[in-house]
């Protein structure tokens, strides 16, 4: 039973509770707690070693890695992070120093975002040092941002570059917290999504979420310079569309926009954010499944993203 | 490095943020998230197989455990729980019977206080299971207890019965929330903390916070059926009064209030929770430290209760 299996057969029998807006299923739970023009959203994420990172990996990366993803979650809802408590579950005979350089990471990434670290605690994983991060956040109902708006003839936007993540821009990425807020107030996003399971996954994620399919243009996919490198090497066997639609960890936000509105999004990006790449890569279709176009015609997709529950190395 | 010498280390450099009105070192962490008239609480809490729990023990147990001990916390604050976040990581070959009797454990004491489940999500630890649970709440300002405003001469009370607690209570206990709210109502509580690392210890967080030292009365102390059965047992060493002073897991509410409102709690508790024990187990002194009173007189107590990052059994 993998990841997926399993969390689908625990969600029927989840105990409710009130104000929940948006339960899991989405990037982040969103609540009504009573905060007059908010919503509260609520997210934890966990990094193990030998998992999603490996041993001896340098401690502020880890931490680095083990807020940021967190947030991207905030940021694929739009929202504004505030606060976090984190777990650290140590191996026995950690260095102390180690754990000082984890903190290290985690706190320079909050000081960024003006979250503040408020709780936590200490303990022992014999065999393993594992790091949980739960978040809350804010954000005005009139920004936020589901996965399950998009709509047939939408453009999808895809930002940054994919594939090829685990050569180290999975310990090091930036959230992209300014660029989702941006987004909110300039652009009509219908669904937004942050790419943790690989392209492919994650949009099935969104256009199940959304009763949709998609057809992407594959010369419109960004390939990472990670991802065309993984051909040269001996070990990789993934052309570098299939890495950029498939590998995990990019942290990207996937979403979509009408298309009349695509061009605007597009200019208006570029102005705020020339440094990052936003690449329109297809259209929402009212027909389900992914489908690939090129010069040759168009096929299914039917390949998935990584599924967790990976060995781990 | 133990827990205390690390987390005291890891303090002073957390990242801080804005509205943190208690940040690490309570029970929970206090927060000004704009909800008029309430202040948010987040805690997160950690069991792992072999630390907290051991290896066989029945799945609904370890979720009930899991979620209790965050609910105690949000009890030591006088608040009431909303919502939680789990992230189960799971060994290898991971039996999903077991997992649904966890969920099953962290459903049914969830149900009984409306808090809703609202995320998480399931990850590999391979050697052992843990639980890492994220809760919020919230509690009004003027409601609101923390460890800190315990004052000479007041009166020092414990819910419940103490010591043993690994025989069996640790993973069944039921955290104390109706218990402290109706305090919060109906007593001046000046200062509340949860028995998780044992009354000596627990009592010295809360004496430290407050500035203040506390004699205890040794006939005073309730002891557990446990702990009294503990002296039959050839393994066990500590006499009763040890075992109740300095066992942890006991998850009781230790709290304190004006001398003069005494008596008048003793009686108003009696009428609404006529089935939990509650004892004035001694003042609170100017003079740090804490002391024994008996017959024969009064002693300083050094020991402290068990420190974290103990040998998994």
């Amino acid at each position: 039973m993998n990841e997926v299996e399993l969390i689908a057969r625990l969600l029927p029998s989840l105990a409710r509770g009130a104000g929940v807006l948006t339960g899991p299923g989405d990037d982040c739970a969103v609540l009504d707690v009573g905060i007059p023009g908010k919503r509260l959203l609520f997210k934890t994420d966990a990094v193990v070693e030998g998992i999603h990172f490996e041993k001896g990996t340098a401690g502020e990366r880890v931490g680095h890695k083990a807020l940021a993803r967190c947030l991207s979650d905030v940021a694929a809802m739009a929202g504004t992070p505030t606060h976090a408590v984190v777990t650290l579950a140590l191996p026995e005979r950690f260095d102390p120093e180690y754990v000082d350089a984890i903190y290290s990471g985690l706190n320079r990434l909050a000081n960024r975002y003006d979250v503040g670290i408020v709780g936590g605690e200490t303990t022992a994983n014999p065999e393993r040092l594992l790091i949980s991060v739960a978040l809350i956040g804010t954000v005005a109902p009139e920004r936020l941002v589901l996965r399950s708006g998009a709509a047939s003839g939408d453009a999808l936007f895809v930002t940054g570059e994919l594939g090829g993540s685990m050569e180290g821009k999975h310990l090091d990425f930036e959230p992209r917290l300014r660029e989702a807020q941006w987004l909110a107030h300039h652009a009509p996003i219908r669904a937004m999504i942050d790419l943790s399971d690989g392209l492919a996954s994650d949009l099935r994620h969104l256009l199940g979420q959304s009763g949709c399919g998609a057809e992407l243009l594959t010369s419109a996919v960004p390939l990472s310079p990670a991802a065309r490198r993984n051909t040269a090497r001996e070990s990789a066997r993934k052309p570098p569309l299939l890495a950029a639609l498939t590998d995990g960890e990019d942290f990207e936000l996937l979403f979509a926009v009408p298309a009349r509105d695509a061009v605007r999004v597009l200019d208006g990006w570029k102005k705020v954010f020339p440094e990052v790449r936003l690449s329109c890569i297809g259209k929402v279709t009212a027909q389900p499944g992914i489908f690939l176009r090129d010069k040759d015609g168009t096929r299914p997709f039917t390949a998935h993203g990584y599924v967790h529950f990976s060995k781990p190395g």
